[in-house]
């Protein structure tokens, strides 16, 4: 941090946020906190938090010191203040300025209230936050907790295999003892298995039939028997707030050919780019071999459908982070953590995606996902 | 939206962020995006949303139009932009410009980063957001949606109050099959509970004991017998994003005389406290009668024990959001949906805090929770 603050000729780099949305303020306080705290990076680092949270952040924070903006009277600034922001930007104009701050950073999604009245009393400069940079490089512990959120990911996508291949494909859909099986029971049993865990995941996607064309889709209702069925799990481990992401497509009944030579064009693109995968290769680079292997094999890229999307994206404190695996991603670095996810996608036939986990190493990727690629259950 | 928007001289206003951690975006467009998008509004409101996201967000949302940066070439100015968020930048600019934006609004929570790059080209104030004020006053749909995940949330403290009710003190502990019952059990089981009622909850406090004396305090490890034991439940429906929240405290033993004392100070606050609610009175006021009553029955106010926090807030699409019943709290108007929640906290005995949830109505108010209070199982 100190090297960072000099190059920047900075005296302190200041985040004010919730560490819940912030993961910048997670990763460097490793202090849970969904109202709103701030944090003054310097040689120390530094906790303003309300009074009510300052034995919690003294207990459960690495931050050096905590303060609490009752120290600064916060109470009696409110009563004289127009606004509670005013207030709390006066306990903030004094926590820095008893830090001996002149020069200060803030990171790029600073509230820019907050900036505002900053700039009138200290020399503010917007940042790339420091805290990104090391974020995409993993340390062990760190590689030791995705991995461990994975292997839940992993026994919930389990789950689900199990649920879609026990139904039963009757005319248009699937049953389950006589009754329709839907992307809610699905999702339903991946939640089971995500809570039993200690993990958490908010978008499951479940998304059979024509649903399945749109890679966004969440899937509600009767899941279509004979159909490729999008199952996309990105738990967070509650303890350690590291994520996962893999993604499987499978399909209960008969698969046209269609289906399955789209399935074996995502299968191989998503091979040659995992092999693609190593440090010093850009993402840029490996999001290009894959979209030329389904050149290749006749799947040209237009405009809503086909292969719309990038490769892949970094995972960590956040389910998307850098670096890119897209039309823009640069190097690779050892101990980036990132998925490889090509897709296809079709309005009339629905979308097949496939998505591993891997760890970028010096000569290639170890890969995290354990679980095999199989359509037809 | 033009009545604020002609008071204050603007042609737009104009959000940046994701609508997991902006409840104000999410109020506005009903599109719940864990990604970066933008919205602008004017009397219509817009959209600007990735490709990937422009078919969910056409569905999904309640914008009147919805574009995709695509149709701006971000892909282009990706790679010709030193940084995404110059890039990004670019295609905003483009996007405002095209929609007749010269004067711009921003609330005060806007990134900084975007701030800046939009004051060379628009002429931006920072300002309340419009959603803000609007989101105090809950419409009907928003009331029967509080009350839905109120009513899981008290399913789950039955669980939570089953669980310790039938457990067995023995020696300084609790025990359920021959086994300690802990914090992790009574918060497994709420937490099982909610997602069978298709709720979430982040960080539900069960904590007995020592642990009870700090308010922020979650809770792990054994449950202590003959102790207080606060359950504070604050689940979010995943379905309508709207929050309940609710504390009780209970212990299973015997209680000594003093906790029995502070329940009773505690219930008599909550009790004056809930009365004193009504429309035109202030949260300031409410407050100042609850810390009354405590100082009344011999529980003054110092800094770190006896009533540490403020009487109650609002409770909405954040479960923390405004009105304020604390020092410095304004008018409570209709419809205004808040927490009284009095407390009182002792590092040598615990801590004890019921909270209930109520509607501010014109002479009154309309008690949400539907549990009993009661100490001792």
């Amino acid at each position: 941090m100190q090297i960072f603050l000099d190059r920047h000729n900075l005296d302190g780099f200041l985040f004010v946020g919730d560490s819940i949305c912030d993961a910048d303020m997670y990763y460097l306080t490793h202090f849970l906190a969904g109202d709103r705290f701030a944090l003054l990076a310097q040689e120390k680092t530094t906790l303003l938090v309300s009074s009510m949270e300052t034995g919690r952040a003294r207990k459960e924070s690495i931050a050096d010191e905590c303060v609490s903006t009752s120290q600064y009277r916060i109470m009696d600034k409110m009563k004289r203040s127009e606004t509670p922001e005013e207030a709390y930007f006066q306990v903030l104009a004094e926590f820095l300025q008893s830090h001996g701050i002149r020069r200060l950073g803030v990171p790029f999604r600073f509230p820019a209230g907050f900036y505002q009245y900053l700039t009138s009393d200290f020399d503010v400069k917007i940042l790339e936050s420091p805290a990104s940079r090391c974020r995409e490089i993993k340390r062990q512990e760190e590689l030791d907790a995705i991995v461990c959120t994975q292997r839940s990911c992993e026994r919930a996508m389990r789950q689900a295999v199990l649920l879609i291949g026990h139904s039963e494909p009757r005319g248009e859909m699937l049953y389950r003892e006589g009754q329709p099986l839907t992307s809610e029971n699905v999702r339903g049993a991946i939640d089971v298995s995500l809570l039993e865990d200690g993990c958490e995941a908010m978008d499951t996607i479940v998304a059979g039939g024509l649903a399945g064309a749109d890679p966004h889709a969440r899937g509600t209702g009767p899941l279509a028997a004979n159909s490729p069925i999008v199952i996309d799990i990105f738990p967070r481990s509650k303890s350690s707030r590291y994520f996962a992401d893999m993604t499987r497509t499978v399909l209960k009944g008969e698969a046209a050919p269609e289906v399955k030579e789209i399935y074996e064009a995502v299968a191989l693109a998503q091979s040659e780019g995992l092999e693609a995968i190593r440090a010093g290769v850009f993402g840029k680079e490996v999001h290009s071999r894959v979209s030329q292997v389904f050149l290749d094999q006749g799947y040209p890229d237009r405009e809503g459908c086909g292969f719309t999307h990038s490769t892949g994206h970094g995972v960590g404190l956040d389910v998307h982070e850098k670096p890119s695996i897209g039309e823009v991603g640069g190097a690779l670095e050892v101990n980036h953590v990132v998925t490889v996810e090509p897709g296809l996608y079709y309005p009339k036939i629905g979308g097949v995606r496939l998505e591993d986990l891997v760890v970028v190493k010096e000569n290639g990727s170890e890969n995290l996902t354990h679980f095999e690629r199989k359509l037809v259950l």
